[in-house]
Formats: C-alpha cells, sequence, structure tokens
C-alpha cells in the first residue's frame, strides 16, 4: 500500500533535505517531481543548488501544473518527491487556472497510488498580515491546500531548524 | 472546574474548524464569541463562510471589545469559542484602549469561569521583520497576549496544516 | 562535557525568557551575551525592558561579531546565553562580513566549550515571500544559520506562546 508524507516548514526550515532522505530511505532510487517555473535567474540558482545536493540516486521531471498527471506517469519508478506544492499553487493561481479544483483532484488521487509520495510545502502563513490582498488570497489558499493534502497523508512532519517535528 | 484552551497557529492552520471539535466533544451546545467587526467586504465573506461551517448546536454572539464580559455574560451556556484574539487585540489598539489592562483582565477572569472557553489566535511573529513600526508593534502586543493566555490556559495546541500540535 | 541548547520561535514568543530559566537551571550565575547593536531609540528601549527582567545573577558582555571569541573568552564563568543569532547574523551582512564562514567557524567552536552555550534565535521564514531581495536573502541566510547551529546542538526547542516544544 501507498504511504504519503507532507513536510511543511519555513523557507529554509531544511524541508528538502528531510524530504530527500525520507524517499532514498524507502526505496534505493527516486523520482524527484519539480513544480518549479524558471522565471528568472534568482529562481534559477535555487533550482541549481537543489539539483547539486542531490545525487545519481534521483531522476527528474519538471510538472509546473498536472500533479495528478505526473504522479500517475510516475508510479511504479519508486518513491515520488514532489518540491513543491506552494509553488505549484503559484503556477496555478498565475495561470488563471482553478486551484480549489486541482487541489482536491490531487488529494483524491492519492489512494490509487502504488509507491509512495512525498509533498514539500511551504508555510506562509505566520507572519504579519500582509499588506495587499492577492498576497493575503494566497497564504489563505496555501493554507486550505496544505490541510487537504495533510487530510490525505499518513504522516505529516514541521521542518524546525532542519529537524523534523512529527505532527500526524 | 472550568477548563481553558488556547488554539494558535497561521492564517488558514485550521484552527477554527480544531477549536469547533474540540468544542462540541464537550458538550451538544457551545456559544461563538466573534470579535470581528465587519469592517469592509472582504471580512463579511470570511465571517459569512464561518457562520456557515457552524451547524445549530451554536448560538452567537458579538463582542468586538468586552471579552471579560462576554464570558460572564455566557458562563452557564455551555463551552464558549472565542474567534478571535488577534482581532480583539485590533480592535483595541486602533480603538485607543489600552490592551495590556485589557489582556491582563482577560486573563484574570478566566479562573472564575465554570464553563470551558476555547480561545483561537494568531501566529504572526514567524515572518520577517516588518517595515513599519505599527506592525511591529502589533506583532509584539500579539505575542505577548498570546503568552499571557498561554499561561492561564490548560492546554495549548499548534495548528499545522489543520493537524492539533500539542504544546501544553 | 558541555551542553548546547538552541531556543527557536516567533516574535515575542517567550524565547529568551524560557532560555533565561535554562541558564539558571544549569548554574547559579550566567552571562549573557549581547549581539544587539544599539541603533536607534526602539532597539535601545527593547535592550532595557530586557536588562531589567534579568536579575543580579548575570553578567552582561555585548559582542556584536566575534561571537566565537566571546564563547572562548566567557568560558569557564557559567552558561552562556547568547541573545540573538538573528541580530548577530544581521551585523555581519551589514558590515559586509562572510556570514557563511563565521556561522560554520561558531558551529565548530561549540564542541570545545565546556560550559554550556544557550542560543536564541528567530523563525523569520513562515511568512508571506518578501518582496525585495535583501529580504529574501536574509531570510535564506537565517534559515540555513538556524539549520548549522541546530545540526551542532544537543538540544532544540521551538517557543510557542511562551512555552517550549521539544524539536530535539
Amino acid at each position: 500500500m501507498s504511504k504519503t508524507i507532507l513536510i511543511t516548514g519555513g523557507a529554509r526550515s531544511g524541508k528538502s533535505g528531510i524530504a530527500e532522505t525520507i524517499a532514498l530511505s524507502l526505496a534505493p532510487r527516486a523520482v524527484y517531481i519539480a513544480t518549479a517555473e524558471v522565471r528568472d535567474q534568482e529562481m534559477a540558482s535555487r533550482v541549481a543548488l537543489h539539483q547539486e545536493r542531490r545525487g545519481e540516486e534521483w531522476s527528474t521531471l519538471a510538472e509546473p501544473l498536472d500533479l495528478a498527471g505526473a504522479l500517475a506517469a510516475t508510479d511504479g519508478q519508486g518513491p515520488r518527491l514532489v518540491d513543491c506544492l506552494t509553488l505549484w499553487l503559484t503556477n496555478l493561481m498565475l495561470g488563471g487556472h482553478d486551484w480549489r479544483a486541482a487541489g482536491r483532484a490531487l488529494a483524491e488521487a492519492l489512494p490509487a497510488q502504488t509507491d509512495p509520495v512525498i509533498f514539500v510545502t511551504n508555510e506562509v502563513g505566520s507572519g504579519i498580515v500582509p499588506d495587499n490582498a492577492l498576497a493575503r488570497e494566497f497564504r489563505d489558499a496555501a493554507g486550505l491546500l496544505n490541510q487537504w493534502i495533510a487530510a490525505a497523508s499518513d504522516e505529516v512532519i514541521l521542518a524546525v531548524s532542519g529537524l523534523p517535528l512529527k505532527v500526524k
């Protein structure tokens, strides 16, 4: 039976490192599903940094929008690490897609998976209320998406200073 | 003897849902004490969304300022859910009231309660330091208020992606 | 053998109070190493408030940059409370110093300590992504520094509403 794990935490809290360690503890090879759309130099550097840290145990699939499809296509290839849900949500919202429908469809696709799925996501709602309405809408959406995926997950981990804190 | 519970967490972390579940686990009917002052359409929508989710087990009392009075007036009617302390603090500060005195008076009113009190509050201090002094003053005040109520509470729960993480 | 403890948390989450209690539980007298550079009236008030709360059990050393040196100079005088790493990082970055080298050197200096070291640091990465690149760079640096010190620490505690939540 498949296992779903959600790793959440703030920026640079060590989420990706924890997720990678878990993925390779489940199987010798794993699939990295990158949701990042490289739109500027800062993001390109960040993606390169992440790829450098991962070794040859990983195959990489870039999928900014159709995560349910990417999971269906990679099932049977080992644990899938989706990094990250927050960028996926950004892509959906910027592209004018129905993020609620997509988020619910993703949660509903999880029980059908044979190989494990490990999601990385971000805590974006613990700062002061943002001035602009779009940022408030985004953090509300991110919080709801995290709740939906957490409810469908077997384990939920909060990353704090690089360390895993068990929530579920 | 009365029980006091504080539920804290970021935006859309599932705080209210957790609080409502706890309240109705303690008694068949509960009182919802809303601190929101509806000042614009965005807030009106948010309040309506919350009310829609709650069912007939709830009676509602709107009290933007005098929380100690609202608790005194509703003691004997079942568990009280106060949602939320951060909006209450906003009302106190915008109205030029002494939030420190009000916060301490609220904490001191808790041991006298017969029916349980469940507070919802927000984490607002885990982002980057805000540019403007008023926002910094608000997050400092919110943090202090949370500390005072947490110290007077029997249980404190951190909501993470809709899940409760026991702190006290 | 020395013990290293990291206390992290948002603004006004009770980090310093928790750290002070731990320090004085380890020995009757302790050393407070302040990294704050007093640059304006707001910071001066905050420093004064912190000093007022501490009693005669404390000696104070102000060191905005050379933390490894301050630890070497105070070893043998009892537990050292470093408050806080985030201000230290600010000082390093504003001064054009190599914060990565300084951070790693600090982590490497910890095993050689005889007396305990208690670090206070801040969670700054759980809000919405900041608009400006410098703020993003700072929160990335703060997250990495927290990870390095957490990896070198025996205990890591997340402060929530004034209460300690054990992470490591």
